[in-house]
């Protein structure tokens, strides 16, 4: 069994805030508290913020722009276009992460730089307040291919296992679990979403009761759930890969 | 605050046995019973063996081929070849979402016919025998574009909301969420598989807490989860629509 809720008292947040002590802080108002095995989901918009990944609104198309490592895929809509990028952290996603929504006004944010690196940092000074084994994600809400809606997945990890990786496993009836990798990291977070909620203004939820997925500071953060493009399937927008074909085709030389 | 647990003591699910009993049954044997607002996750697999969806293993590729609407994309690798197709519920995922782990030997499992009308009639029973509005979300493993390992969805739902519409709401600064859409049903499944685990044999969990999402049985189910091929932007693999575009390129007539 598990149990999540989200935390209450987060104050707004500037930019070059203590958001570890501020977090903790909060925390340490709550009933709960915190314990071995928790894990700590963090609303990746707070990193940023306290980060001050913030730039002018004017600025959005440009900002885009510079934290797009690829264009995977563009479709206009009326009144713009919807780009859909690889960012500099490997996440396939809408506008490269850059978000307008509880932002100060006239203002765009941009995804922390490092979001495993905020992660391992923010785990660390929480682990040495409290004493305790937690682990961190760090969430941000991104689109999928061939299904509706978005879920809360984890762009940033520390102390806890990102994959609860069951090849070698068997099942019930003694074969190998060959090919089973469940995403856990991403799991939490979306579990944790159902909790923060996106108009409540929690940004922070702790989980109670997977301590097993705890693990050191060392191990692969959610970097390690972004498949390199060079093995996806699904690298390019099937418009743009068709364009790049016909393109190739028309110039073909071979008989 | 919610939480999840999965139930024991379900049985090895046969064709043709009352699942809705089954389940009831192990249900009133818990201490935490079933509440209203409770929702109830279930693995798509004792879904399809209560079902009777089994066939010979020997059958497995035209079981295949007979559950795939169109292929998506392919991968081959040593020893075969992977076949992501759009199967008769309108999902993309490998092998049209034949199984063959934790099937009686000699035997593939197939998904459900329809998961919606099945979630619906197992939802019916369950409220009838605990007079209790809860909600049943029937949930598949499957693999995502741009990310590693699985996550589980929902490939069946009633009587809980599938996604949670948001557009019309504001942050906390006013602003419009115009384009929010958390896919709870998907996020609920997810946090289900942190409890149930692919190797445990545990096909059941319950979600407490989450009553704000119980609908009536007439609501949309996953089906509604589902991106129209014509509106997805990734309804092709990159390579296949590659290989389209440039055979349409080399018969080109324009100049």
């Amino acid at each position: 069994m598990f149990s999540a809720w989200a935390v209450a008292g987060i104050p707004e947040i500037v930019a070059g805030i203590d958001l570890a002590a501020v977090i903790g802080d909060a925390i340490s108002q709550t009933d709960e508290g915190l314990a071995d095995g928790d894990i700590l989901s963090i609303t990746s918009k707070i990193v940023s913020k306290a980060e001050g990944r913030s730039v002018a609104a004017e600025d959005r198309e440009d900002a885009i722009t510079a934290e797009t490592v690829r264009i995977v895929a563009t479709r206009e809509y009326p009144g713009g276009v919807t780009r859909i990028v690889e960012n500099r952290q490997g996440l396939v996603l809408a506008a490269a992460g850059v978000d307008s929504s509880n932002t100060p006004d006239g203002t765009v944010l941009l995804l922390p730089l490092d979001p495993d690196a905020s992660a391992r940092a923010l785990c660390a000074a929480i682990r040495t307040r409290f004493g305790a084994r937690v682990g961190v994600i760090i969430t941000d809400t991104l689109g999928r291919a061939w299904r509706e809606g978005q879920t809360d997945v984890a762009i940033g990890a520390a102390g806890v296992r990102v994959i609860d990786d069951l090849r070698g496993s068997t099942d019930a009836g003694g074969r190998a679990l060959n090919v089973t990798l469940p995403a856990v990291a991403d799991e939490i977070a979306g579990a944790t979403d159902l909790v923060k909620g996106k108009a409540a203004g929690l940004p922070v939820a702790i989980v109670r009761g997977l301590g097993h997925l705890i693990s050191g500071l060392d191990e692969p953060g959610a970097r390690a759930l972004v498949r390199p493009a060079a093995q996806d399937m699904f690298r390019l927008g099937s418009d743009e890969a068709y364009a790049r074909g016909f393109a190739a085709g028309r110039t073909d030389p071979s008989p």
